[in-house]
C-alpha cells in the first residue's frame, strides 16, 4: 500500500490538516471523587485520503512513567464545519461525540456512551481542542457519577517533527 | 518511554499472546444488501503491560486497493477465560463486544452498539477467531436492517515475521 504522506488528503479533511502528526506534552487531572494527578501524553492524528483522522492518545502517570489512559478511534469530518468522533478507551468505555470546528477550534460533545459488562459508568464527556502555531491545547469536562459536567483534564501538546 | 518489546507481558494477556503481532491475509463478505465482495486484511494486536491488547485492523478493496474498513479499540482481558472488547469503527460505529476464550478459539457478541448521527445503524456483531499455527481464521456475523444475524464476513490471516 502507498504511504500515507503520498496520498493526498480528502478535502473534508483539509480544514483539520493542522492536526495531522504527532503531538507531545503534558496534562492536569482533578476531579471531586480522585486526588489531583499530573500526566504526560502522546496523541497523533494520520490520514489514508479518506474522509476521517485516524485518532491515537496515550498518557502516562507523571511522575512514575506508567501507562495511564489511551484512547483510539476515528475523526469524521463532515462538510459545514461537523465532526463526529468515534472513540474507543481503554477503561472498557466507547463514545461517539458530535459537534463543530472553526478554524482550529473544535468542541465535541459526546451523544452516546457505552460501557463494557466490568467498566466504569461515565455519563457524559465533551472535549474543546484548540491550536495555536504549533501548540495544542485541550480541555476535557466529565460528568460522572452524582456530579455534574466539570473540567477533568486540560492539557497542553507540542507539534512533533518527523 | 520503554519498547513494548520489553515489556513484561501482563498475566491476565498472556493466554492470548499467540495474538501479538501483525497478520495479514484476505477475507469474502457478503450480505443480502449489497453485492459479493473480497478484501485484503491487516490487522495488529499489541500489548503495554496492561491487562488489554491494542487492536488495529484495517481492510483494502481486493480488486482496487482503496481502502475499505478500518477498526480499532482495546481487548480487554479478564481472568475466567472471560474478554471484552471496545472498537471504533471508521463507518461511525462503536461496539462493546463481551465473550470467552478458550485455547486459540474466541468468541465474542455484542453488548453495546451506538452510532455517530450521519452513521448506519447496526443490529448486532459476533466474532468468532480461532489461530492453527501461524494461520487466524475469524468469522463475523452481522444483524442488520431486518435481517436477523448471519455470516457477513470470513477471512484467514497469516501471521508476519517481525
Amino acid at each position: 500500500m502507498k504511504k500515507r504522506g503520498e496520498i493526498q488528503i480528502h478535502p473534508l479533511v483539509e480544514p483539520l490538516a493542522y492536526l495531522l502528526g504527532t503531538w507531545r506534552g503534558e496534562g492536569r487531572g482533578h476531579y471531586p471523587t480522585i486526588d489531583d494527578f499530573s500526566y504526560s501524553e502522546e496523541s497523533s492524528w494520520d490520514h489514508d485520503g479518506r474522509p476521517f483522522l485516524y485518532y491515537r492518545q496515550n498518557t502516562w502517570n507523571l511522575a512514575t512513567g506508567a501507562p495511564s489512559h489511551s484512547e483510539a478511534g476515528f475523526w469524521r469530518v463532515k462538510d459545514g464545519g461537523r465532526i463526529e468522533l468515534v472513540i474507543a478507551h481503554n477503561n472498557g468505555v466507547v463514545e461517539v461525540q458530535s459537534g463543530t470546528f472553526k478554524g482550529t477550534r473544535i468542541e465535541v460533545a459526546s451523544t452516546e456512551l457505552s460501557s463494557a459488562p466490568t467498566a466504569m459508568t461515565i455519563g457524559g464527556l465533551a472535549r474543546v481542542f484548540e491550536v495555536v502555531g504549533d501548540s495544542l491545547s485541550y480541555e476535557l469536562a466529565m460528568a460522572f457519577d452524582e456530579h455534574a459536567s466539570q473540567n477533568h483534564l486540560t492539557a497542553t501538546l507540542q507539534r512533533q517533527s518527523g
